[in-house]
């Protein structure tokens, strides 16, 4: 069965793209720890993040970055934090947290957004890449 | 004035080393979440993970898998977690975690360790690279 990253990136479940290449996705995270909290996937169905190639890996990362670029050029926060967890979804993913404190890091902390927040804040991160 | 990783690479502060190239170096953390903890630095002393250039930053990324993988080999755990924040020290770090559960993520959650226990994970991890 497809994982539900598949089913965001091909549109079955709507998602605030981000971003998107040939080999990745990047789209605004709906329960996010902090605004702007962004995955990043591989659209290839991968389990594990050290799963995937070198190639393979080097693009997801490389994708990555330039996403963290974008959206420190737009949220105001101190950093963009960057955490691999992967124990819930069989797919891997990269977050990509604004962060002001050690805090946001953490799962259990959300940040409530209404969709046209969420609209708006994944195309102004678009804009910036 | 250097960074306590700089010094850590500098051996002017002992460390567990468990893998270094001309760019890049990688230690126990010496306060775990969990057992096989590893940070992953650059050897220049850059504050932000995104301050690296791309090649520099992709250079660190690919090193850091192949710990992630050798630790893997070693360390009964479901998955090698990552996470970088960096608000305490100001030389980009890469968090390479074992992780049974997403508390272990949880950098206010630490495992107690002995040195001969620190020094024979160390040896079993570099022996797997």
């Amino acid at each position: 069965m497809a994982s539900v990253f598949t089913k965001i990136i091909e549109g079955e479940i709507p998602s605030y793209t981000v971003a998107e290449d040939d080999f990745c996705y990047a789209f605004l995270d709906i329960n996010p720890n902090t605004k702007g909290h962004t995955l990043c996937v591989p659209k290839k169905e991968v389990d594990k993040l050290f799963d995937l190639d070198e190639m393979e890996y080097s693009r997801l990362m490389s994708f990555s970055r330039k996403v963290a670029i974008a959206i420190e050029a737009v949220v105001h926060c101190k950093r963009v934090g960057m955490a691999v967890v992967g124990l819930e979804v069989p797919h891997a993913h990269i977050h990509l947290i604004p962060i002001h404190s050690i805090g946001d890091m953490n799962f259990s902390q959300k940040e409530e957004m209404l969709p046209e927040e969420f609209a708006e804040l994944a195309a102004a991160i678009q804009a910036k890449l």
